[in-house]
């Protein structure tokens, strides 16, 4: 089989944060699968058939990509960030290890991408420079406990945290429910940052405790990543300028 | 002041990982710091100062960048990877909070970069496509009995684990002594991965299980990154090729 996978990850937003590698992968495709807004971020050209689909269609995505890829396609599938932080690339090999098994004979490759909490944490300074946790606000894929359960052992255990999928128009309530589960664990006044479209034209970042946070999850939305800090975030005030806001790299100890 | 300071990440290696965004600071650079292999991944050139140090200096480093750049140079601090993970971006804003007042005037740039642990996960599959954690395993700058916290809470709740700094001439045992301590809280059999020096010419890529790699710490070292899997992890087997490890997107509810 001769056909080739590409899952390319598109970083942020901003162009500048596109890898060479990722840009070489996109210039040979043939076919293009995606989510909408990161298909439509790839230029159209001859040759390239451009298969955009709906958020919620991973896994029918993936399988007709692998489906391309087997016909003897060079096919891209493309996500914002980095392609393995709740992206594509667990869909397309839950995909692969359900499929025929010749799937497993493609040429499959993840091409790696800035990932939006890397590209929000550099523009607010170096908020995950310690140990930290990564999870998805979403419980349509995890049991709502669980996430809870996660959460708190996490922060509890002194990790800084970053949220992904925080809310949408289908889990409005998650967020602040999250947050005041956090408050059994974590200082009112722990900081906490929402970083909406980071590298976007409209980027908006927000310094909260974790207090105003809980009382301010409608400033968030499907493009905004939170941060959670620890006891140990540390904020440096600036005159006429954003703060800046880091983990040190040592815990104190008592 | 008028001075400025990027911190830029390079990436795991591969120049086809390193961002236009990077590209472009390195080329307005006057002044280059870092740790020596990093600095030697930059190309010298008219008008650029190397300054490269040791691997322990990073606040001394942190400083002297801030105080060329206070003199008005424009100066790159690099990182391999991210410079946000464990790396120079926090050694900066911790040099500057505890430095002259002038210095938060200067204009500081963090560059994300394609960090170890998302390179290495691309070549493997898809190992972080959940909830993950992101764990240094030095304990230079924290108690060991809180790493070891760390690590059985999150893989007690069911995050992934990304370990860093796993092993050194000067720091031996600690490997061993924190798989032995997650046997306490995961099965036998869960995954583990060595990848080491990803995307570099000596790249090697070692599939073990917990038991296994608490048997086999020697064969990690300074560029290894361990990841380390849950009860979720699924590999895929393949005939002459490395197998393929992914996350779910799902948990599965018993």
């Amino acid at each position: 089989m001769t056909g080739r996978l590409y899952v390319v990850g598109l970083g942020p937003g901003d162009a500048a944060l596109v890898t060479p590698q990722a840009a070489a992968a996109l210039a040979q495709a043939s076919d293009l699968y995606g989510y909408f807004p990161y298909v439509a971020r790839v230029a159209e050209r001859p040759g390239l058939t451009r298969h955009g689909s709906d958020n919620r269609a991973e896994i029918a995505r993936a399988r007709a990509a692998l489906a391309r890829a087997a016909e003897g396609g060079v096919v891209a599938v493309v996500s914002g960030g980095d392609p393995g932080v709740f992206a594509m690339a667990s869909a397309v090999f839950e995909a692969v290890e359900q499929g025929p098994e010749a799937w497993r004979t493609l040429d499959i490759q993840v091409i790696p991408g800035i990932s939006a909490m890397f590209a929000a944490a550099a523009r607010i300074g170096a908020p995950l420079g310690a140990d930290f946790a990564v999870i998805s606000l979403s419980d349509n894929l995890k049991p709502w406990n669980l996430l809870l359960f996660r959460l708190a052992a996490a922060a509890a255990a002194g990790l800084v945290l970053a949220l992904y999928n925080p809310i949408s128009r289908a889990r409005p309530w998650q967020l602040r429910a999250a947050l005041k589960h956090l408050g059994t664990v974590l200082a009112p006044e722990t900081p906490v940052v929402f970083a909406s479209a980071v590298t976007r034209p409209d980027e908006r970042i927000e310094y909260l405790s974790l207090t105003e946070a809980t009382m301010a999850t409608e400033r968030a939305d499907m493009r905004t990543l939170v941060f959670i800090g620890t006891a140990e975030t540390r904020r440096i005030a600036r005159a006429g300028a954003p703060d800046w806001l880091y983990a040190p790299r040592a815990v104190r100890v008592p």
